[in-house]
């Protein structure tokens, strides 16, 4: 028995995208399904992506057409039963710099060197922990504040 | 960059960790932490523990213990933007019949040999798929109804 996946459902798929583009993760592959209505994309980090291209532990996501009758598309939001994504990072400053020049949201900053948090368009929060021992603690992280949940 | 875990939480840990047991995951490590009042458990499939007896992919548990207070503790339902976490199995019908002999709804029943939907007593959708080809269609599974949502 082995793990898949976690699958999280999009409102904009181009936006999640972008952003798990931005954290780090590559698509790997994508089913459009014009008969259901629906697309799913997958992707993996870096490290988790095998000799042939295979994600060992994925990311799927789903989205659901807009409906043909011409009615609002769902929108998503989330519950407590569902924490977070990790994913264990190289240099956990410059991916989060990287994350905020793209306008993201540093919801819980790294100011430990060590763990941060963001969320997904969708307010999917994703974890963020630095490999190894904790990066020396250095501005603008140290000081900076936490902003909204996580 | 590499994926580590999917952390839910959970309103009565042995009730999950029960579940989850018999769905075939194992406890790899536990911190409890008296001062925040939480405990985590972490555990992962036979397929992504490795020889020192690591998790490659785990799931971790979030328990938030009652408030010193006596106040009622968090209870926990979901939202849509949280889909489901998926594990392959080896024998879809055997992890059926051991959930299902133990009480647990199947909410997707295999009835295609590939693939069922079940739930975490806290409400988390778990995807179950069956390693390589579909298995030949069987009862009870061919002709069982859904249950609900997942």
């Amino acid at each position: 028995m082995n793990y898949l996946h976690t699958m999280i459902r999009v409102a904009d798929p181009a936006a999640t995208l972008h952003f798990l583009e931005l954290l780090g993760l590559r698509e790997l592959r994508r089913v459009e399904n014009p008969a259901g209505r629906f697309t799913l994309i997958f992707l993996a980090a870096p490290g988790d992506i095998d000799a042939q291209g295979r994600g060992r532990a994925e990311v799927e996501l789903t989205w659901n057409w807009p409906p043909e009758d011409g009615s609002a598309p769902e929108t998503y939001s989330g519950g407590r039963n569902f924490g977070h994504l990790a994913y264990r990072v190289d240099d956990i400053y410059e991916t989060c710099g990287r994350l905020m020049a793209a306008g993201v949201t540093i919801n819980r900053p790294p100011r430990d060197g060590h763990m941060a948090f963001v969320k997904t368009p969708d307010g999917i929060s994703i974890e963020l922990l630095q490999r190894g021992e904790p990066l020396p603690r250095a501005e603008p992280w140290a000081s900076m504040p936490n902003t909204g949940s996580w």
